[in-house]
């Protein structure tokens, strides 16, 4: 992560999990929580919630514990989710597939309005009910339809590029699943999915008795 | 990870970097590099890479650097990556159909043998050219066909009940893309992806200056 902020980034990371479990707790219907049982449900210790959420000004009443549904909607406003975001996709294979037809993003305030691919073809000029729309077209798309994040769900050979276009055409977040460490302006917030590393961190642990 | 190592996961985290790293290198034909050339391309310090590589033995020679096909090689074997792996694929909705059709995994030596689902209807019997089987079989599936490696991208609801199945029928490894967090026997390897926090970072990160 290029950009600066008082906030660790372990802290950060950390935040979805909490809205994840306070928005489980809100589907039940429960309203109220102590710092220990938040503590048991996330794993985390009640003196690292506590802390964690004072870094954002700190909700929680002594003896009362967390009102679920104000904590709720406070760290979906620190997270960014209380607004909505235009997204766009290039690459239209498998993931891209996947990823612009997966429902939740949608429901979390993430707008799939467009799907761009270099290799468009009469075969696959849509997905499902989305166009997919050639490459020469993403640009502009980008500026007309004020896109905030783009997805790179192409091979690492063409995902330096399609950076290299949303960045042009003003977009500040990149979501990127090609495996290559992309080069970006410092004012741009980049996460990479790294789905190779994540499956060969399984392949050691199935081996580790081998590396002894 | 509940497995304990000599190896701190934070290494063991860095090493798919340096093999896609060696990898892109052995494809353009060069074959030796120091670790300050190592160091340029990772990002890694270069004594924490000679650090990182001393963990597994050390495989660099004062003056020369490293050899790249041994070293990639070497971290190969330490990664379990010069064998291959049986893998299933349980939930046949979109994501699942992208994993069980990445080209790339099964490049690296993971082989998707079998793709299972709940809700197998009659519009849903096939993911490109493999069957989709039913729920049913899983259990025994896994047990006839050597499973290494179980793969889970059914909705949450649904995923600690296909879980249970893996660890039953004897799987070790455990890749898990349902939001939710899976209580498993201490001897399981689990890898969550958590692409919704991985997302609500970026929205984080583009709404800081509205936390300040």
């Amino acid at each position: 992560m290029a950009k600066n902020t008082k906030v660790s980034i372990t802290v950060i990371r950390r935040l979805p999990k909490y809205y994840r479990y306070l928005s489980n707790l809100l589907d039940k219907g429960i309203n109220r929580i102590s710092s220990a049982e938040l503590s048991r449900l996330t794993g985390f210790t009640a003196s690292q919630i506590r802390q964690d959420l004072n870094n954002f000004g700190g909700f929680g009443q002594q003896g009362y514990g967390y009102n679920v549904e104000e904590l709720h909607k406070a760290v979906a406003k620190i997270l960014g989710l209380d607004r909505e975001y235009n997204v766009v996709v290039t690459g239209a294979g498998n993931l891209g597939n996947a990823i612009a037809n997966y429902g939740g993003f949608k429901d979390s305030g993430f707008n799939i309005v467009g799907v761009f691919s270099r290799y468009r073809d009469k075969d696959n000029t849509h997905i499902q009910n989305m166009k997919v729309r050639p490459i020469e077209e993403l640009e502009s798309f980008i500026k007309e339809n004020k896109v905030d994040i783009g997805i790179i769900t192409t091979s690492k050979e063409n995902a330096q590029a399609v950076a290299n276009i949303y960045v042009k055409a003003g977009i500040k977040g990149i979501w990127n699943f090609a495996p290559v460490d992309l080069v970006l302006p410092e004012d741009i917030v980049l996460e990479t999915v790294r789905l190779s590393e994540s499956l060969s961190t399984i392949s050691y642990f199935l081996n580790e008795e081998n590396n002894k």
